[in-house]
């Protein structure tokens, strides 16, 4: 039975209620830890899951940050070193990605207190993930004020990418299934997957075939 | 085996590998069919994955378009009509979402052509998809240009949802999983899930828990 809720019952929601709902309702999401250092090597790490491609030449990605939440950190020293890493996360440590998401205090690094392992690659100093299966390291561009909430869009550049090899197709798809990557919903919920297909880009009268 | 690829490395490949490999490292996204009509109730719908959660009070969320594809009539609906539709995508019709992203001429109705189903609601003009189980009305607010790559930011409030009444749980989490929704990577691959856990809000050193 289909219910329908208007945005007057929407507002008229418990606080707490309302932010769960809403949440949900963006479907599935990109589950990401992103690594920073600020300006004396103190780093930290946040749980996002707001990741979205914005273009492949130049390769460029988004997200949003919430500067009144545990992200706080994280926005400072992305505007401070503009860098980051951003780490996909597995099964094997997404309590550790969840936990990050407590509001620590600014001296406490988020590996030491989930015991994820801090990896460093050459030529860039935010910290990596060492559990993680896929890394990205990349470059701060813009911040974009949506001044609807007062989140903000962090607008940035892929400097490179560490993948396990077996994990990319002759065609140059990632299987971040294979990988290992999860994907979540809402504030709180975990979720591994399972292929259906892929599909073939699509013309208009040409029936789909699927990729194999 | 970890492989290791350097923007130049990215900037050197073929065109399509590049946009495949970096479409894949987004992680798991959204699936969303978007409804709109132009201003004589012409319709159109086509398939999105970059929808991402802004706020919950007032409920925002934004997605990307890029205006040089088969998204433009979309765009042009948008911005004209000031409301669309957002329904979510079931594994039962998976392949029509897909097909709605191949190149039809404006006169063409995605609908007709992949023989999805309107449905319209009361004091709303967008058709909205019947076979989608999780179906939210939308109001344009603003679009934003991302000068980097002249794609562009859509910010939307969203005016009412529908849902079966028994997904949703106590606390207002709503089970898209439950519901049928599916989740993708990259430009064609789609997945199925299974839930793994919801977990509490995190709090520093306190253990977590899950929510059952």
């Amino acid at each position: 039975m289909q219910k329908h809720f208007s945005l007057n019952d929407i507002l008229n929601f418990e606080p707490r209620y309302r932010a769960t709902f809403i949440n949900s309702l963006g479907g599935f999401k990109s589950l990401a830890l992103i690594g920073t250092a600020n300006q004396i090597g103190q780093t930290n790490l946040a749980v996002f899951n707001s990741l979205f491609h914005l273009g492949a030449n130049p390769p460029l990605f988004g997200f949003i940050v919430r500067p009144d939440s545990a992200e706080r950190h994280t926005l400072h020293n992305i505007i401070s070193t503009q860098e980051f890493s951003v780490n996909h996360v597995s099964e094997s440590f997404y309590k550790k990605a969840h936990q990050t998401s407590a509001r620590y205090e600014n001296q406490i690094s988020e590996f030491d207190a989930t015991a994820l392992t801090e990896e460093y690659k050459k030529g860039f100093k935010a910290p990596f993930v060492k559990e993680s299966n896929l890394q990205i390291a990349a470059q701060f561009l813009r911040k974009v004020e949506v001044v609807e909430n007062g989140t903000l869009l962090i607008i940035a550049k892929i400097k490179f990418v560490s993948v396990a090899e077996n994990c990319i197709a002759t065609d140059g798809y990632v299987d971040i299934e294979k990988a290992g990557s999860i994907t979540c919903v809402g504030l709180d919920s975990y979720h591994r997957t399972e292929k259906i297909a892929r599909l073939a880009y699509a013309k208009p009268n040409v029936p789909l075939t699927e990729i194999t």
